[in-house]
């Protein structure tokens, strides 16, 4: 699902009641780097392909058994993410004619948002989670994702306001 | 969007491969901590309305404006945020016969993960973002978010693995 052209992102409206000296700016529509976001990996399917794919699922087959996904769905969405940059095609190692997809850096980098998305269901689910995120050289659950200032305050959402940038 | 009901999630299958030591587990559907947060915020409408939320919207006629959605499906949404325990209606202050809506702790702990998508397209996205996320006592950008051991050592994706909990 696509939000309505129309949406307007970012409005500046609450920065100029809160802080008067922020002049108001005109940002164009989907200009919000939320929205941006979801617009290359805003759906279910796309962020579970992306899921799987750091589990090492990397064959069209691998995807479709992991998530029961219809194969012209699964083609439409694996096209998506390749024409974003998120996967990339590559022969098979194997020398077979099957396409195999891997994560770019630009894939890598969705890993935060995955963490943040699996830390949040841990903290306020309605029932415990059946795995955990380990670091692997201690085995331990990793810590929660942490915000911080540029002096390295940790930050909570009070503590922060969007801006224009310059 | 909502995935296939077959979807089979965090299956271990990878786990068993990379470390014989962690035995198969039969994972449930839908256990995964991932497509669980997803169930409840995603899709684009859901996220962006918590994204307003955060940004002092508290009104039906507020969010209306903002996202240019049609009355319909913000009623819809609205009502399934309050369902998950997101958002939750109140009173308007003024003693009119508005409904308010505002974040719960369950709403405001959704706030990583649009740090996580606003960071990822500031980061990867093709044009420059034009708001910025700051502190706001220095009124200097936020860090990026990081990922650390118990320990505190900074973790990438490599340096993790998803284990059966417990």
């Amino acid at each position: 699902m696509q939000p309505h052209k129309g949406v307007s992102l970012w409005t500046p409206t609450t920065l100029v009641s809160e802080d008067a000296m922020v002049k108001r700016t005109s940002f164009e529509n989907a200009e919000c780097p939320i929205a941006r976001s979801l617009e290359a990996i805003g759906d279910w399917w796309s962020l579970l392909i992306i899921r799987d794919a750091f589990l090492g699922k990397r064959r069209f087959s691998e995807f479709e058994k992991s998530l029961g996904i219809a194969k012209n769905i699964l083609t439409l969405r694996l096209r998506t993410l390749a024409d974003h940059g998120i996967l990339k095609s590559v022969a098979a190692p194997d020398g077979s004619a099957h396409m195999e997809y891997e994560l770019t850096s630009k894939g890598h980098g969705v890993f935060p948002i995955l963490v943040a998305l699996r830390q949040w269901t841990e903290q306020f689910g309605d029932r415990k989670v059946s795995t955990k995120l380990v670091d692997r050289k201690s085995g331990r659950p990793v810590r929660k994702l942490e915000l911080r200032a540029q002096d390295k305050r940790l930050l909570d959402y009070k503590d922060t306001a969007v801006r224009p940038s310059a």
